[in-house]
């Protein structure tokens, strides 16, 4: 029997502004045996987030990274061994299975998925994955809209941003979203429905808020912190909500995060600003993954994947994340699916 | 009959920094006659709070006072005329009655209240006025503490704070709070039962809520903002919550007010941070009401009172709860209370 190698990214550096190649390195190695009660996982595909960012640069609601160890990663597989009596060889996986090709390991946190016949297991890194739940547990759960108020969102044509506004307007909020450039601005607009979008590369933000939302900000849905929380926070309407779900704007800042200036304005406006992790939601996902599988299937839900080929290709490719050029939830194709 | 002359406070200039006296000016002029369906209230008890601040700079929860108008302030008095309904003379009122001695007007807004027998009014400027609803609501609706859990209350010794600190040891809190000087943290610990004290003129916030607070801090009652709103995001823990009561830190500031840059903890945290003002409270009162009468009686709810004499001292009076050095709530004493 050939003997099995590894391929893996180990972070070697804690990154400063956006990621580098320097700050992995590749490493080839074989792959142990199995342990009694493991299994080793085959890497299909490696899910891309900003909160990878986080993970390399400081402890958070996660410990760092440690320099030297497989960089973290959430990843769809498939166990190909098992000495583990829940994990079967055949099973398709989904967890924290590492920027690698191979997972060796006890399977613990990993949750065993089903393909559904005719779908790519994509979709679990799609609606049925993080983001979705992200999507769907955030606005409904902690921002709370209600038919006819305004609902803002940030990195709007973002792999979670798309689905929040998508959602506030099934559920009849007028929905405005902010992206950068035209033709983030163009997809939110003519393709996922939203009622307006403002491209904060070429407008002013708090002006086409004002413009937009002429009835004020009922939520705001926070993907990016900094100014443009500002300019929502100015704009936000009495008992308004704020879900704090990233800040990607201070994520990769070369100076101390900066908090929202306008932070008096939750006192006079009895704002409500609501942190969450997605995390802590997984035990309540069978509420959300029926009836997305259903928006889904009524083309009321629409979404994009950029799906990048290669695990080589990883630092890259999560540098686009930070540079606002990718569209779309960011995927690496580390090996390929079984049919 | 001799002709009634009002004395007034009116508003002459948009405060910078702390309140001055060219801020107001004296103003006397007779008291118009009553036209129908008004009353003409005598002012007796006069509420400064740090509010008044915000009031007279800015447009926030009520719009700016405008500047030549009466300054806008919370007063107890009693109807002396009427030819309002429900309204008759000899009723004690307490609203918005403003910075004079006499109230004429169509009485909107101003609540009936009762004296109870053997208490002054002052009762409904302390416990029964904006003061015990706010740490009531504050504390129970928007923080939801539970026995066990660390509460961490700013401006601790001031009358809201100490009211809080209070109430989160009746319902089973340990109790930290933060103030001004060893006088005031002496008064907390040893007279009013919290667990410890910090004194933030004299100490490192940070590290005393590190030593007093080992389990992290469940709700921060946050009446100062600035860096202490900080140091106490830092020490938060996961699904903490922080009651945005006020910011008087920030308000005299001589330059704009920066938002607290550890804002980025409130996702990594899941952290809630909700903003109210106890207005929206005054329908649920009678909530609040019979609970803080009962602790007042058992002894278990203590309060202090700062009461200057005399409506000409106001402007002076007021400076003090932006410079520390008041202790208690202060009052101002506009007529003789009825015995």
């Amino acid at each position: 029997m050939t003997e099995l190698i590894n391929r893996q990214w180990r972070l070697a550096a804690r990154p400063v502004g956006n990621f580098k190649d320097t700050d992995f390195t590749w490493h080839e190695e074989p792959v142990p045996a199995l342990a009694a009660g493991q299994v080793r996982v085959r890497n299909i595909y490696l899910s891309l987030d900003p909160t990878n960012r986080i993970w390399a640069a400081q402890d958070s609601y996660l410990p760092a990274v440690p320099l030297g160890d497989v960089m973290r990663g959430v990843a769809i597989g498939v166990v190909e061994a098992s000495t583990h009596d829940a994990l079967p060889e055949g099973t398709f996986v989904q967890g924290l299975l590492g920027w690698q090709l191979y997972y060796v390991g006890d399977g613990k946190g990993l949750t065993p998925i089903t393909k559904i016949p005719g779908q790519s297991l994509l979709l679990y890194h799609g609606v049925l994955g993080a983001i979705g739940l992200t999507a769907y547990f955030g606005l409904l759960d902690i921002g709370k809209p209600k038919a006819g108020e305004t609902l803002v969102v940030s990195a709007a044509a973002g792999a979670v941003g798309s689905l929040v506004g998508q959602i506030g307007k099934i559920i009849g909020c007028r929905v405005v979203g902010i992206a950068g450039g035209p033709e983030k601005c163009r997809w939110i607009v003519e393709e996922l429905g939203f009622d307006a979008a403002i491209d904060y590369k070429h407008e002013n933000v708090a002006a086409a808020l004002a413009s937009h939302c002429p009835q004020g900000i009922d939520v705001y849905f926070d993907n990016v912190g900094g100014d443009i929380l500002d300019a929502a926070l100015a704009r936000m309407n009495n008992f308004g909500r704020v879900v704090a779900c990233g800040a990607i704007s201070q994520y990769t800042a070369d100076r101390p995060p900066v908090g929202p200036s306008n932070f008096l304005l939750v006192v006079s406006k009895r704002l409500r600003i609501e942190g969450f992790i997605v995390l802590d939601y997984l035990p309540r996902a069978q509420e959300a993954i029926p009836q997305l599988l259903g928006w889904i299937a009524s083309g009321q839900l629409k979404y994009r994947l950029d799906v990048v080929d290669g695990l080589e290709q990883a630092p890259q490719a999560v540098r686009k994340l930070f540079d606002g050029s990718n569209l779309g939830k960011l995927v690496v194709k580390v090996s390929e699916e079984p049919s």
